[in-house]
């Protein structure tokens, strides 16, 4: 509210106003760099932190282009770091995705290995924005030195708890997701980082960023910053605790849970599980009635009917899937109430779509069977194919054929889930055929 | 301050906050869009005026690649443009400049006898940012129109005043222009103009703006719009009353002052004037020190050293330039006071400079004299001139040694003050050597 008042003049002007907002934005730069862990002249606000990847990313090809067109990024990045690596493949460049396991951490070793000669950038989040699990950025970006790469952290998620670990050579991060202002991010690129900004500039922000510098945003931005830090152990501990409930609570309370994200190596306030057998946009339309806010990766919650790149990477099951995100000072009794609230809640959604309960007995009968799904969306598939799965013999198979991608995700999960083998998949007249075999 | 209590979610989700700002960024639209006179899909917010510009030209450019790679601008275009074209010609593309007139606008006929078949995008300020003048926005689009070239019209300045006139096809502008918040802009592309977003996108903004949209910003952008326009007519005549008056009254107080910019088609509350034999800088400070925050076009007061590429453009005097902005509600008492102020503070830093009073007598000699004034900034070049210019003869001439680039520019803009003869300018050993003839 301060910065409203004086911080609205062009730092760039001589007058007194805009000599004070000058004052204003490098006191600011100062408090981030600090919060950080950089010297207040490598780091640069920019006007979110998607700005902040897309002129990272950019910047240091283009600096390095010499070097080569080679661009690492971890499979479960944020979009804005995607977007920018299909830019780069447009362009002629080459993108290597380094995968992840289930929990959705990459494999230090194999992030390494797949450094070459011409590689000019390597990307690694500090923390996922979808199911928290922490990436082990310091190991990435000791192999990064070795193989004088840069490596840019996008710390979006987890700058609020600490600094980033490790000799990274340039980070991205957003002040909203620190509980600042909308409208700030902030780009770090170290000294001696061949840089070179692309698209048109201007003087402001050290040539990285240009237009009129957001500068109550960006004095909020610093001050929420320094504001959380100083709770953050205290805090990280008290919302760790409650997300570690949630996470032992949900599978005991809600039959066909799946739990997602390390359970250790993590954010301490988000924690993402799946439903089996429930559509995620109608279990977040009942949540969001009973006064709770939840996101979905789902495909039945967005609009491009593709279920979240991460929990595709993770080869986890999407459907019905559930981000519960922790801000800080939340109280205890909202968790407790969202796990009152929670198990009636699925089991509703899961009625009025008719899937199987759990302790439903299956007559067992010959012969393959076929499931035809086709037109039919998440969780539709996976519910049909688990209602006959007991009509086969062990042994026998059930071909279950969907139009609906969230079904090439979560066919297997449910396998991986029941117990069950998938077999595989293959084109069908229309859509895909994707075959199981009864193990159990 | 509504809106950062409302507007901090994110548009794009599907729990009740997000739907409330999803509603407050399409009412923010709805209204922006009413006051631009265009359709609210046409419209998207940027993170700032100088973002939507750069996003204008360059999707505009790309969209239209087929036509052709030519664009023009007009000379006086704000810096975004100005760098957006500098872009376009480094990545091989082709650039017009169409000149202006000493009032700072362009001519209509000039600037259509530049379109060509192969003009991608022609660019051209509602208003200029220094001096005020208004450009022939309506005429130019029409000579557009009829050559099937889209214009982009930069409408920063003038947006708090109405509705931009004539046909154009691309819009841009900043909120804090307007009395808005910083950190929003707008690009209005209207529909059916070939458009091809640069850069990494995602799904916000119709894909013409990522990152995570600053929502309280938007909706504070498009309700000071709405009350400025509200009352625009009355306090546009009442601004134009005051600006008239120092228009008028500033050279009659002043000796040695040039008045610059149209003094009829112009912005309500911007006066601009250039007084010779004067340091920008200097009188800047002792502006302030009485109260006073004004802006300048010299390059006494740029880091660069080049003098305004405005007051370039329109072959006015750069020193001792001073812009007056007068907000809307700027009391008529603070004019008075300012008037009060300006002859003495003009005056004092002339004294300190050494500057030749404009009744000084100087006694006539013969032969032609040689002013060294390497090394030497602004304005010390042309009070050096104006010191000897008297002892020549009528028909002798004066040879001023300078490396200083405002020279350049006020040398000949003091010979037309002062009806000398500007002769030329040639390299010299050190610097340049600008002749000029004593006419009277």
């Amino acid at each position: 509210m301060a910065s409203l008042d004086e911080g609205w003049a062009d730092p760039a002007r001589l007058y007194r106003e805009g000599r004070r907002a000058r004052m204003l934005l490098d006191a600011a730069r100062e408090a981030a760099a600090e919060a950080v862990g950089c010297r207040a002249d490598e780091l640069v606000f920019t006007p979110s932190g998607t700005r902040a990847v897309h002129s990272g990313v950019a910047g240091a090809l283009a600096g390095r282009r010499r070097v080569g067109a080679h661009l690492i990024v971890s499979s479960v990045e944020h979009s804005s770091v995607l977007h920018a690596a299909e830019v780069h493949e447009a362009g002629g460049g080459t993108v290597t995705q380094v995968p992840v396991d289930r929990t959705g951490a990459v494999d230090p070793a194999a992030y390494g290995a797949v450094l070459r000669g011409d590689t000019a950038l390597a990307c690694l989040q500090s923390a996922n924005h979808e199911v928290g699990t922490e990436q082990p950025v310091a190991e990435v970006a000791e192999s990064c030195r070795a193989a004088g790469v840069p490596l840019l952290v996008d710390a979006a998620q987890s700058l609020a708890w600490g600094k980033v670990p490790g000799d990274w050579s340039m980070l991205a991060a957003s002040a909203h997701k620190w509980g600042g202002p909308s409208g700030v991010g902030l780009l770090v690129v170290r000294k001696g980082i061949r840089f070179a900004q692309q698209g048109p500039g201007d003087e402001r922000e050290s040539g990285r960023a240009p237009g009129f510098e957001n500068l109550p945003a960006i004095v909020a931005a610093a001050a929420s910053l320094r504001a959380v830090r100083a709770e953050a152990a205290e805090e990280a501990a008290r919302l760790r605790g409650l997300t570690e409930r949630i996470r032992a609570r949900v599978p005991a309370l809600v039959p066909d849970v799946e739990v997602v994200g390390d359970p250790v190596r993590r954010l301490p306030g988000t924690v993402t599980f799946s439903c089996l057998y429930v559509d995620g946009e109608t279990l977040l339309h009942e949540l969001d009635r009973a006064g709770f806010s939840v996101s979905s990766g789902s495909s039945c919650t967005s609009s491009t009917l593709m279920p979240s790149h991460v929990l595709k990477a993770m080869g986890v099951l999407s459907e019905g899937n559930v981000r519960v995100s922790l801000p800080p000072g939340t109280p205890p009794e909202d968790v407790e109430r969202f796990l009152e609230v929670l198990p009636g809640t699925v089991a509703a959604v899961r009625e009025r779509l008719g899937a199987p309960v759990a302790t439903e007995a299956v007559p067992e009968t010959g012969g393959d069977l076929v499931v035809d799904a086709i037109g039919r969306r998440c969780p539709i598939p996976v519910i049909e194919l688990a209602k006959v799965i007991g009509d086969v013999p062990v042994g026998g198979t059930v071909r279950v054929l969907s139009d609906d991608e969230a079904a090439r995700l979560d066919i297997p999960a449910w396998c991986e889930m029941r117990g069950q083998e998938f077999v595989g998949e293959e084109p069908a007249e229309k859509g895909t055929a994707y075959l199981v075999r009864r193990s159990t």
